[in-house]
């Protein structure tokens, strides 16, 4: 039986990468998205197992010392990684794996997987990015900076990123990445077993 | 601006290859067929320079002579090949070009072009294919079987190409070659401008 592929999906705040992510789901049933396993508390609207694992510190730190995670990182003084059974046991049984993960995650696993496949979600426009960013117009000018600060660092390593995906509309970017994951699917090596088999019945016919 | 990017199309008779290739000309309007010049007279149906220019002997015979090909066969005493400066031309003007051509032809683009993206059609079936191969029933066995070797000796040289595409369904098989031809696009090394284009304005909003 064929490995399944590892994706990974990244994009900055604003790039509309969850929205995408949640179509691409939705549309394309034969991929499964990795659950991250997180230390910080559950917000109104989560549930538990649906994106996130809520783990405790010392959960997450025997899953370091016992190297269970393919990639990990500490934001705002909490922990988030990917376990690694999970995803292995999915690829092992053929099936599509997506990661959502930020450029720092996205290298760990480039350096464990050379295999996978990342996908940068980017924003159409530097206009258009700080509109999203605005928001509802709530939040200081400080905050926005903030936001586009951290927004443009994760821009300027798209170029670690196999393929680029600009959300100018949502179906466009979700059409775009499912032809990426399906296009991977159509490479040779996970289609050796079609030639075989219609070689091995011209043998046999030939008997 | 970006170059386009070389597609080889190939696959035996019983493929369904043109059928799926009229179709991916059809629905992807950013990609151009390459022309192929042969010596055979035109066959009813044909039109000229539709898919094929119609050229003398001598007139091909000068194009190899002056290293005007970018690759080119012998069939049953006949002269097929791919003229390079329309299709360099098109590259360079940032258009995708697609070439219809045997594994021998094939093989000569990748010598020339390590970048050319190569599709293989398969049937998805031996049986299938010789179902397709008997056609109406009219001709001998002997034909039959002709069709069917020279079939079998293309799917043995399938593994020569980057993506394998089934052609189970005519619909499927197309919508396949489009997302393979739609997610080269989208590679990092076509996307750089739209990356250097939101940093640009990233950096003089800051000034």
């Amino acid at each position: 039986m064929n490995k399944g592929k590892l994706f990974i999906l990244s994009g900055p705040s604003g790039s509309g990468k969850d929205t995408v992510l949640k179509q691409v789901l939705n549309k394309d049933k034969n991929v499964m998205l990795s659950i991250s396993s997180i230390t910080r508390q559950m917000r109104e609207g989560e549930v538990a197992g649906e994106k996130y694992n809520f783990i405790t510190r010392e959960q997450f730190e025997n899953m370091i010392n016992n190297d269970l995670l393919l990639e990990y990182n500490v934001f705002v003084g909490n922990y988030y990684g990917t376990p690694k059974a999970p995803v292995e046991q999915a690829l092992n049984n053929g099936t599509d794996v997506i990661l959502e993960i930020d450029v720092n995650g996205a290298k760990q696993i480039r350096e464990k997987m050379p295999d996978a496949i990342s996908i940068f979600i980017m924003p159409p426009s530097f206009s258009e990015l700080k509109n999203r960013l605005c928001g509802r117009g709530t939040e200081s000018e400080e905050v926005i900076n903030q936001r586009l600060n951290s927004a443009l660092n994760e821009i300027k390593r798209a170029n670690e990123y196999d393929y680029i995906v600009v959300n100018d509309l949502i179906e466009n970017a979700t059409a775009n990445v499912i032809s990426i994951i399906q296009s991977e699917r159509l490479r040779l090596q996970r289609q050796k077993e079609i030639i075989n088999e219609v070689l091995k019945n011209v043998e046999s016919s030939n008997r």
